[in-house]
């Protein structure tokens, strides 16, 4: 039985744990939160800082194989792990990349992966040098995530709202539709790549709001992101699961946005809708194994299941029985016990024998549900 | 969250477990063996005694609702905690009949279920001056399973090498296939019955040797065997999962052989190959929540990993990753360290776009994995 450790200990370890129950893996988990979704799932949960050298190179020692769900950790100790011959996967180079957006900014320009224009800038006073065209983006190289870290920037009086920390300044894409990738190595070297997903965000925020799989784009395009996102993996030299977020612009173009190394939240529905979920495909990775199968069973709609404003405490899920009793409709749901305004409490994913289908049903959801407290 | 008590805690208990995540329910388990496998994927884990008024009667009131993974447990302390008020699904009548392999030809009879002829005997006396027929089958009224306590007695010359227990009688059935069929109904009501598999024993044993999902067999026997489960679940006033294992006879009879009030070895596959899994269905019952879909969506064939004649000691699966290159392969694994002849070790779900490429790649996994020490 491979002790197979996972850095932080959230929905995305949750589910990977879960996947991970049928390889008969032992799961420890690393996670600073002790309240946190793998808590009770785990055969060892330590409690400890993610970016402390020690704590995460004593815990690599721990186990057979260290693997993430999270990007931000110390980095000293993958490299020390792996120095001694410790399988991480990824490993340190991948990790250190994907942790930074200014890093995975520059590797896509010297790997030739289409990517926005862009500048680099240790703060507020690089806005101000600049030669700048507006509208654009500033994205923090470090920490965000789900819309944290980025806002757009429309004109120069916009600059003084900058935040003042390391960033990257990109060109703000008009982009006609947000697409993500999940593709997968395995030891061996081969690659499979899932057909692409597409992102819905919220009128006006980052945060998605439904995702559409697989993407409603034509074939070409869809081939085209898949090949990068492969291409992506090859030159990583990735060992696990790599999503690969991209812009699909009004004239035809695909432009890589960001990547994630491991299961992210645009590959929850290929639990339902693939014949191996991206959980799956990660332990299949970590542990050594031949990848699954990446086919598609089912399309879906996949729905985040948010706290909803002004609400905070004990979670409640309102007009839950209604919608269970819907044809198709998969809850997830992450074992957090306290709500707040936004907070990621689970998913829903609705099957359908076609997209249209799964996203009526997938409207009529997220009218009936609310998580509240 | 809800405290889900299971009782036991052996594979179906944690595949039973797996579901519940999704449904972030908080996990309890009683089990005699302190290696079981849900021992590290459970917020508690209660070594004790099954039969022990005592022990099953205080984990029951430690938890919010009780189910079961295995049937023979104390039914007192089930009586005593529903007439406290506590909700244990399925309740101490069908534990009661579906213990007992006598109660459940009796009832049956009683119900107009159609069932194989038989008598019941206390000890081989009750043979000795019965007036049979051969050849006929005898089955130990309580405690069996997977084939044991069950032997074909072909002529009286086999009298004496009876078992001289309680016991059940029947008539042995010239069957043309064995089915199953996975019913559930839920707290208001509501019967699902998944479409029937089919069972192919190893020959000359009673042990399961590959399961096709569906049976292959006429629409109208499919049908009819669906409608018999679904009339068992109402008449037992079931809440849960139960699995009615039938024989078709060569003249096209369906007879009910035995019921097993839980998810069942026969319904694995519906992990995989419907849109609702047993194990999410019997979750969704012991809620209190409306029941899933259970439409087919893959049509697959599962076999069990059993362990090899000859061998005994810490587990080795022997070509593994030639079998996980195979598209469409599941692989579930029970956590067992330790294996020894004919142990179940795990299970493996081959799904297909049709039955025959199933059966074609299944036969080809057996030849290729081998469970030994």
């Amino acid at each position: 039985m491979k002790k197979v450790g996972i850095i932080k200990g959230g929905q995305l370890g949750r589910m990977l744990i879960q996947a991970g129950i049928d390889y008969g893996i032992s799961a420890h988990v690393l996670e600073p939160d002790a309240e946190a979704p793998c808590r009770d799932l785990c055969d060892r949960f330590v409690v400890g800082d993610l970016l402390d050298e020690e704590t995460v190179y004593q815990f690599g020692r721990s186990v057979d194989v260290l693997t993430f769900e999270f990007e931000h950790v110390n980095l000293r100790a993958l490299e020390r792990l792996e120095a001694e011959g410790k399988a991480v996967h990824p490993g340190s180079r991948v990790m250190a990349i994907a942790g930074d957006k200014g890093r995975q900014k520059e590797f896509f320009m010297q790997n030739g992966i289409p990517t926005a224009d862009f500048m680099l800038i240790t703060g507020r006073s690089g806005l101000e040098r600049a030669d700048l065209s507006f509208p654009c983006v500033q994205k923090t190289r470090t920490a965000g995530y789900d819309g944290r870290g980025v806002q757009a920037l429309e004109s120069p009086r916009d600059i003084p709202r900058a935040w003042d920390v390391p960033s990257v300044i990109e060109r703000k894409i008009d982009f006609e539709k947000e697409i993500s990738v999940i593709v997968a190595r395995d030891r061996f070297g081969s690659t499979a790549s899932y057909t692409p997903a597409e992102m819905s965000a919220y009128p006006g925020q980052y945060l998605l709001d439904r995702l559409f799989y697989p993407a409603r784009i034509p074939a070409a395009l869809s081939e085209r992101a898949s090949a990068i996102a492969r291409e992506l993996a090859v030159k990583l030299d990735l060992v696990g699961v790599l999503a690969v977020e991209m812009f699909v612009t009004r004239s035809g173009e695909v432009l890589v946005n960001e990547i994630a190394p491991r299961a992210h939240n645009t590959g929850h529905q290929t639990i339902e809708s693939s014949v191996t979920s991206q959980y799956a495909q990660q332990i299949r990775c970590v542990l050594g194994l031949p990848l699954g199968s990446v086919e598609l069973v089912r399309p879906s709609v996949m729905i985040n299941l948010i706290g909803e404003p002004g609400f905070e405490g004990p979670v409640k899920y309102v007009g839950i029985d209604e919608v269970l009793r819907t044809e198709g409709v998969h809850l997830h749901l992450y074992g957090k016990t306290l709500t707040r305004p936004y907070r990621k409490m689970g998913h829903i994913t609705i099957t359908g024998h076609n997209i249209q289908s799964a996203e009526e049903k997938s409207k009529w959801v997220q009218s009936q549900l609310k998580v509240t407290s």
